[in-house]
Parts: structure tokens; sequence; C-alpha cells
């Protein structure tokens, strides 16, 4: 099988930037596959690639080696590392964009990326995605081992997780990101459906332990200047244009129009606060 | 020959729902190669997807698979199906997405893609596109026969068709899109050059039965506020800035600015009538 | 090994050209494998294709076929070229858009792409890039020789080079571009680090044969309403949200802010000045 690297940075469209790396890539490893996950993470937000990558990985074939660069600390102290975790490999500036994603694992293995012999030289000082990741990934689909990049390391950096807290009936979060699309995604999650009509709740950020029935009829949503009655399972199941709670793909509480912006009817972005109240 | 999967949706390049559907379909089949046609159609504009597949697919090789999402009405009632139409399949709702294509095809064969064998479970109702579309899209490249995926239906949605009407001399049609250059792509085709100076009309929307013929030096064409004579054959010909009215890589009337943006000197985009007069 | 197409054009994100491109080339070379290098230099903008090849090139591999496709004279009497220098080939308009990077070898093979054998049929005036460059580009990703696909030239066209003058310790240049990131790279370059506070200087543009020697703590950068000291080799060491000037990726002189965009701080855009000035 051939081996895949799946990309995440913000490294944008309109440069070269993306299309070098892959460049280095299939100069080391030309039998590689490539998943374009999103270029478009906001310029140096770690914290929304932390988001993306959380929401995607489990979705790619196992063996799959994620390039991960979002990277406002390149050329300073932060370590450059790659992790093994289940069967995936995660290649990644050390700054917390790994550290959702390396929560659902048990057991990891981190090396930092210090072998000179796996990287581009000279190495810049401003392009590390080309000349230190890049080539890592590009060995690793390769099939060297990991711990032939660089030697193990204990630790690695954490970005604080998104807010989600219950408070008896009342549980609160915030907006993740707002899709292409203007949907809200928030932090409330992850939900899944028990029968129609009833969602269960276990909190993704934080202790997983316990798990939450919500009746969807008795949810009340508060966010920005609107209210919202209901959990539905469809964008369809709306009036056009009207806004509407779901569950997202993700398995987050999203707030949609059903063929219209959420984002721009409420004018609301990342960081606004969401309220889900179950009235009984 | 590795199978090929050519990718139409409304999904923009901001979020990882492109990448997941292409991560999904690694896991089924490999060693897929991908064709990304478009992933900017306007949020839930299935007319447009409509039209960019109609005038992109005959470039595809025999064989390719098209995955094409355009869903507003995602877990709603409307069928996901899969067509296959001469060398092609083609994998999508059933809101008219296809409907310019498959006009096309006088031998077509049809399923509702309802064989839950072939679906990653569990099935949300908010993404098609990741647990039923690029899964069947992936089997069948794989090697599944349509009937596996799901049971034959007869009748597929159609989209209203751009309107393009003769009367005498009097040809009327409409701004079908700009595209990234601000060219203006109208209705009004398929024209081929007979010879220069001379193009054959055989209307695309509509009957095909018949063809006209229209001597360029004698055309004129009204757009907005703007009057042009004659039809070029390519951008160059006119003076730089300037407008001009020549047939498009589609076959389609296409109205022009030399090295400029027809769309903003014009201030129109899709939706504009168009007239072209043949004088004598 | 597979072969590599690698793609730089004009067209856009929002049409369906780009896949259109790589359908006809997977038709006549199903095993091609494609780097995306930009789709998004501006219209029309020969100068600025011609610099992001030209900065990107080198990190291909060996055998690399480059289709570079930014056409404004599609369709008039502009040739269209492929040209085999060192491991690699360029296909492209004979507009100046190769010159930057053909000034790196000094054997060269050109041929204009004249022989209709290797064109898709009927070739339209106004989409050469699916008509002429792809098919070029995947005949000879098929192992199809140069001279099958055309007759030898001598000449080809060439762009003006970006200004940079050095005029006793004052050295000139200008914006080249603003990145995604709002970064301005400038013309002065190629800046190679010597040691901690000394770059080498070798004028990228005009004569290579001199290396000037610049102690970066003399060095005074003015461009727009900023004065500049110093020369630093990561983003990450200014202060964050304040201006510093850097060597980019690429080797050129860039004015960068940490963590913010320079180009929106300075409102300065490509073709600004800038001045390096040693002070002793």
């Amino acid at each position: 099988m051939p081996p895949i690297v799946a990309l995440l940075t913000d490294f944008g469209y309109a440069d070269t930037y993306v299309g070098v790396m892959k460049a280095v890539i299939l100069g080391i490893c030309p039998d590689t596959r490539f998943i374009d996950l999103s270029h478009a993470i906001q310029p140096q937000n770690v914290r929304q690639a932390a988001l993306a990558l959380l929401t995607s990985y489990r979705h790619c074939p196992a063996g799959t080696i994620f390039l991960t660069v979002v990277d406002p600390g390149v050329g300073s102290s932060r370590k450059p590392i790659a992790a093994q975790a289940g069967d995936y490999i995660f290649v990644a500036p050390d700054n917390g964009l790994l550290s959702y994603t390396l929560a659902d694992f048990n057991d990891l293995k981190i090396v930092e990326l210090n072998n000179p012999a796996y990287h581009l030289h000279p190495v810049s000082k401003t392009f590390h995605g080309r000349d230190i990741f890049a080539p890592a990934a590009a060995h690793l689909a390769a099939g060297r081992m990991l711990n032939e990049l660089g030697t193990p390391i204990e630790r690695y950096a954490k970005q604080l997780t998104p807010q989600m807290k219950i408070n008896g009936s009342l549980i609160s979060g915030t907006v993740l990101y707002a899709d292409h699309f203007g949907n809200l995604i928030t932090s409330i999650g992850e939900l899944v459906w028990e029968d129609p009509g009833t969602l269960a709740l276990t909190p993704r950020f934080g202790s997983r332990e316990q798990t939450y029935l919500i009746n969807t009829a008795n949810a009340r949503i508060a966010i920005g200047t609107a209210q919202i009655s209901g959990i539905h399972d469809t964008y369809a199941s709306a009036l056009r244009g009207s806004l509407l709670a779901l569950v997202g793909s993700s398995g987050f509480l999203e707030i949609a129009a059903n063929q219209g912006s959420a984002a721009e009817m409420l004018k609301l972005a990342a960081g606004a606060s969401v309220t889900l109240e179950v009235v009984e």
C-alpha cells in the first residue's frame, strides 16, 4: 500500500510553500500519496489547527503520516517533533498543535527531530516545513523508524483546551470556528444520538468518564442574540433561512441556518459564548 | 490503470471536509487518483455545479468516477444516487446536479445508494459526502458493480436548464457565471467555428436537432450597458482593456476584456441577460 | 519512478480549468503525479509567475516536468514552447515566464510545440492550457522526446528582471510580492549566512560574479515609513507584532512582522522601494 502523507498548514493557496513541501517529499519518497486536510488555518492559529486535526485524523487510513505545520516559533527554541500514536505518525512543531489529538492515545512514542541526516541542508531558520518537517514525513513514509530521526522525549507542549462546563442543567461552551458554510461549530460535544429525541453527551474536552442524556425537545440554546429550541438532526429540517441547532458531522453542537450562513446572521465568530439548557 | 475519482463540491478550501472525503476513499481503495474539478461552487448552488460538471466531464478519462456533492437537502428525503452513463459513473445527491450531463447520454443505469454495507457507519445526517457518497465512489473505484450498491431507479431529478431562445435573427440568453478572470460565460452555445467568419450554433440547452450558421461580421451583442460588434476568436485580438465577444473554451459565447475583467467593467454576474442579433 | 508534473498557473480555484488540465494529462499518461505549485498567480501577471517558478523549481525532483500557464496572449502569435534545462523540462507560453529560471542553465534545448499530433483537437483559441500545454506535458511524462513535439528554436522571450542596485554602501531594490502571511519579499538577494552576524550577498538578478559581505549589526533597512535596524534570522526573534528584516526561505531579504502582517502594517505591496544601507 502506498504511503499517505496528510497535510495541515496555515500556508494558504497563494504561494508555492505547500507545493515545495510536496516536491521535497516526492524527491525522498516518490510513491507518496497526499491528502490536503487544509492549508487555510488562520496564520499562526495553532489552536485552530489542533481542532482541525482532532476532528479529521480518525478518518485517515491506518499508517497515515500527518505533516502539520502551523509554526509561529519557527527557528526559535520550540522543538520539531514526531509522535507515533496508534497506527498514525504525527510530525509537527512542539507548540501544542498535536495535543488535542495525542490525548486520545495511551501509548505514545515521541522523538525530537534532531538527526541532521534527515534534514534538508542548509536548514533555513524560516521554513522548517520544507527543511525539517517535510523531509521527516518523507523518510517515515519511505520506511525509516521513528528513533532514527531523533532522540526520544517524554513530554510535549499542550494547548489550552476549549471550554465546556456543565453546571446542573446548564451546559456552557464556546464557538470553536465558523466553517465555509457559516455553520458555527461549538465546543459542546461529543454528541451521539441514542434514539430520536435523545442525545448522549460525553464531554470531549476534559473528563470523558461521564455521559449525560439530553431530551432534545427540552433543549434551549442561547447564542448571541438568538434563542433556539430543540436540536435537529438535519439542516433541511428547519425553514429555509432560519437558524437551527444540530449535531455536526464531528459530534459537536452546531448552530446553522438552512441554506444560509449562521455566522453572518448572528455576526458571530470563534470565541463567542453558547449555552445549552435542558428545561423540564 | 489506476482508478480516477473526480471531485466537484461546494465545500470550499477552508475546512477539512474535502480532505476527509479523500481519506475515506483511500481507506477503501488505496490506489485511487484524484482530480479536483472545483470545491468553490457557491454554497448550495446546485445549478452552478450542474453547469461545471457539464463543461468539464468530457475531458476526463474513460472510467472516471465523479463524486459531486452540492447537497442542500442532506439528511432529508432526497436520494443519494449513482448513475452509469457511457464510460463514466456519477455519484451525487438526486437534486438535479447530474441532470445537464445525463441528458447527453441515451443509456443510463441508475441506483439509489441504499445498501448499508457500502456506507460509513454511523451514517451522520449532515455529511453524506463522507458517509455515503465518498464510500460509494471508493467501492466503485475498487471494482464493485453499480447494482451492488443499491436498487435500480428509473427517474432522476432535473434542474431547470438555462434559457436560450432563438426568435428570427435574435438569439437571447443569460450569463451562466463569471469565471476567475471575470469572463462572462453565457448560455448561447454550442458554438463551433465552421471557417473564419462563420460560426455554427447548435443549441446546447433544448432541442439539439437544428444548427444555425452565423456570419460573425454581422453579429451584434448587447449585454448590460455594452454593445459589441463581431465575435473574435482570441482574447488578444481586442485592444488591451476593451470588451470583446468570443467563443469560450466550452463552446459558449463569452464576454471578456483583453487582460481585464468583463464582470467588473460591466458590473454583471450570473443571471444577466444577453442578446446576439445577426444583422444583414 | 512515476513521472511528476508540477503546475503553476493563474487559473484560480473557482473554475474547473486546473482540473480539466489534470484530466487531459491522466488521459494520456495515467501514472502522472501532480505538484500544485500555485494557481493563484494574479491574472495575467507573467512576472509574478516567473518569480514563483524561480524560487521553487530547485526543490522539485530531477525529471519533473513543469506545466506553467500564465498566458495573456493565448491564441495570438506568441509561441507555445518546451525547454529542457538540466534535469527538468519546462512547458509554457513563450512570453518570458521561463526566463528567470532558464538563466540558471547553460545548456538549453527548446522546441516550439507545433506538432499537431501532440495537440488536443480541435485546438481552441482560448484555452491552450488544455489543448496544447497539458498534452505536451503529458506526452513528455509518458516518455516522448522533446524534438518529437516540435521544431527547435534558438531564442526565447525574456521578462525584465526585478531591480537590485549596489551603489557604494547603499543597496536598493523593490518588493517582489507579499506572501500569504503578509511578509514582503524583496529583490535584495541571494543572501546566505556566512556566520552569525555576517551575510554574503550575491546579486540574484544581474551579474552573479561578485559577492559582498554584510555585517548585519550595521544594516539599516528603509521601506515605506519604516526604518529597521539589523537583519534577524528568525521571525520569532522580534517582539510580537513588531517589524523585522530577515533572510527569507528563498534567500531574499524579507520584511516581516512577528505573528503579524508587514504588508498590512506598512500598507505596501509589490513594486514598493526598499533600501539596505550598511553603516560603519
